[in-house]
Formats: structure tokens, sequence, C-alpha cells
């Protein structure tokens, strides 16, 4: 694989989109389960999630979120569309957003025929479509149900069935470089945002390179509040969470 | 609120956008549990649902993404960054998509003032952020936390926490013109989709104004697949939905 020149990359970041395609989590049919997986996956393995995107299974859509995400970030994760059914039109869309070729792979039939032998299980016109890889393309291997997913360029082609999903992932870190992981430290507070606010801001501004969230939450219909602190430095991140520590003791708030 | 001119409208199409705004999301630390929920709502009112993004807290990404999409479909609607915090920078970052200005608002801040005094809450200078609204928006209620949302030209401003966005997205309908309901069918097949993708390839043939989509799932350890009919005019979905139960009965499917 190429490794993809982007701005972050310069300083040792690797960032990654996530493309979801399927017309059922737009309708609400079908719940997600595989944005937050995916999202802590690669935050553990030091790759930062920076967009994720749902579009239809439409092949224009596809092909422009591909090319608008693509050269943005270090991958290009998506998932869904590459069953054997006229809907999935994933693999054909990666082909054409790179501009390249689409057929049968040896190296993905021969070990669904196997499969498909060993369980009695016709190859149907529309089982051998999961075999059909772009030009130039790695596999990614599926140990759940054979049929693989691909990488082709720094895009990484996965299925949308989650427990499918997930091998593919796992399968596919070993064609992924990884940069320093981003470290988080975390406080929960049963007081409001409205009150630590003020305080936070300041302290955000004492470490521009520490950036802070500030999450509310409702527990038993009272408010509270969750602050997040993200740096790739532990050092850092120490000190920034030491001293919100002290503040927030100052106040008699921890 | 003007009539946004889009080419679905003219097919008495409504169509939306969902604008997720927050790095919780993007790290993994919080699981999205808006997506579906926003999605089963709009499809169930008549507006179309096409696209999701998820963004960080950055305003370049935020007016980046709300161009895109603002000028693409009938609405958009986003979630989170309207809190008391620094990080919240929603409403500024909507404000400079419009190229409008923004500053605290009477409507928005006298029934905050009440809430408050009732409540014997301070009135701290991070409160007061969450009545700054754009100019010319009108405002979306909060019956929970009473610090509101809004609607600026087609874009719906709302809270990430979703007790609140709930109410929120109740309150905004008023504001919305809703569209023909899309309608659908569902049968759930105790076969793998490699076995019934001819048939179903062949039936949306016949029918290419009912869009047909194919769900494996997996259940007890065995494949299973649902197929799912979708168009706006009952009729036409009734007769689709008889000729693939004739088909799956004929083949012994159902």
């Amino acid at each position: 694989m190429s490794e993809p020149a982007t701005a972050a990359g310069a300083q040792g970041l690797v960032t990654a989109a996530l493309l979801i395609i399927g017309d059922e989590i737009l309708s609400g049919r079908t719940k997600d389960k595989n944005i937050g997986y995916i999202a802590e996956y690669l935050t553990n393995i030091g790759i930062q999630l920076k967009e994720v995107r749902v579009v239809a299974d439409e092949e224009a859509e596809i092909v422009d979120a591909l090319n608008a995400l693509r050269h943005r970030y270090t991958y290009v994760f998506t998932t869904g569309g590459i069953g054997p059914t006229h809907d999935d039109i994933t693999a054909d869309s990666v082909a054409k957003a790179f501009g390249v070729g689409i057929d049968v792979d040896e190296r993905a039939l021969t070990p669904m025929k196997a499969y498909f032998e060993r369980r009695g299980v016709e190859l149907t016109p529309a089982r051998l479509r999961m075999a059909r890889i772009p030009f130039g393309a790695e596999l990614v291997e599926n140990s759940v149900s054979i049929a693989p997913g691909f990488m082709l360029g720094n895009v990484i082609v996965m299925a949308g069935i989650p427990s499918i999903m997930q091998v593919m992932l796992d399968a596919a870190t070993k064609y992924l470089k990884t940069g320093k992981k981003m470290l988080s430290t975390a406080v929960d507070l049963h007081r409001p945002e409205g009150e630590i606010a003020g305080m936070f801001e300041a302290l955000q501004k004492r470490y521009p390179d520490v950036p802070m969230g500030s999450y509310p939450f409702m527990r038993d219909g009272r408010p509270g509040t969750q602050l997040v602190l993200r740096c790739t430095d532990p050092e850092r991140l120490a000190e920034a969470d030491s001293e919100l520590r002290a503040e927030l003791t100052k106040r008699g708030w921890l």
C-alpha cells in the first residue's frame, strides 16, 4: 500500500473516515451498531476517526463520498453493500471511484468454492458476485462466512453485519500503520455544565495542546457533567489532569 | 421559513440530512443514540433522511458540512454543541455558515432567567451563552431544560442529549413541511441471501419504482434475509408485495 500524504501524517497522526453504506440505517429500520465499535477500536490502535458519513445504496452517492474522504484522511473504512444481491454495489462503486476494473478474483473464489462445497451450498451467480474484487486490491479475510472484504489504496471495504465487520477489522489491521495513540482522562461531576464552564475554559486556555471536552448527562433526573482531556503525550496529559483535579478540589466539587 | 427549491421537492419528496457534532462520538467514548431515533421519526412523518455526517467540534468542519448539506436537502438537522462550555460552538458555526450575526436573544433569555430564578440557579456567563441565537432564527422549544434550539433557514439545531433532542424534534415539526410518506413491507426468510438474489433482482426489474433491499442477518448462528420493499404509493406497494409473496410461496420459501 502506498503511504497517503496528508498534513496530519506529517505530525505523526493517522486519521480515518468511516463511510456507512445502507438505506436501512437511513430509514431507521436497522439501528447502526458499527460506528461506536469502530470508533473505539480505531482510538485504541492509535488511529483518529475524524468523520463518519452514512449514505444510501446509490452509486453516485458512494463514489462522491469516497472521493471526498479518501484524499482527506489516511484511511477510509466502509461497511455494508458487499453481499450477493442487486442492492450490493459497494465493490463496483469503489472500483469506479479509483477508475480501475473489477472481476471475479481467484484468490477470493477458491476458498469460497471450497467452503460452499463442504456445506453442500450451490455457487449461484449471486454468490459469485461476492468474489468480484477491484483490480489491485488486497483481500481482507472473513473468518465467519469466507466471502472477503478488500483494501484498495487507502480504502478498506468491510461487511455491514457487525459480527463479520468485526473479524474483517481485525484482519485489516495488518495493512494499517498506526499513529500516536490518543490518550484521555475523564472526571464525572454531579454539577451542571453551566457552573464549571468558566473554570474549564480558563484551564483549556492554559493547555491549548490538550483538547478538553465537556459532556452533559442526566442521571435520575439530575444534571451532571463529564470532563474529558485528550492528548498523545502522557506527561502533558497527567499535568493537565492534576491541575483540573486541583481546581475541582479547591472549589469542593470533587 | 422559505421553501427550499430542490429537485426532490418537485416530486413531492421532502429530504433531510442529519449532522451530528461531537468529538465524543468520534472517539467512541459516547455511543450515538440519536441517528436511529431521528431516522425512524423522519420516516414516520414523511421526510426522507438521505445522509448522515458526524464531525468534530471544529468550526471549519461544521461550517463546511452545513454548507454542503443545506443546499442539497430540504432540511438539515443538527445535534450537539449547544451547551454552555467553550467546546459548544454549533450556534456560532451556523451563524457563520449563513453569514449572519449572533447575540443573546431576549426570547430565549426571558424564560431561561425565570427558570433559573425559580430553581435558585445562578445565571453565569457560561449559561448566558445558551441564549445566543443567530439573527433571523426561530426558536425551537426545550421543555426539559428550557435553553432552546433554533431553526435558521432550513437548518434545525438541537441538543445532543437524547432526552432533550427528542422534545426539540417534537417542537420543530410545526415548522416543517412533510412529504409523501415512504411506506414499506418486509418479509423475513430463513434462507441466505445468495439463494434468493436471482428471484429478487428479477422482481426489482419488474418494479423499478419500488426500491427493494435485502438485509442479511444471523440468528442462532444461521443466516437469514430480510426483504424490504419501499414505495410512497400504497397500491403499487401492495402489488409488488403480493408478487413477492407468490414467488416465495411457489418456491416453498415462505
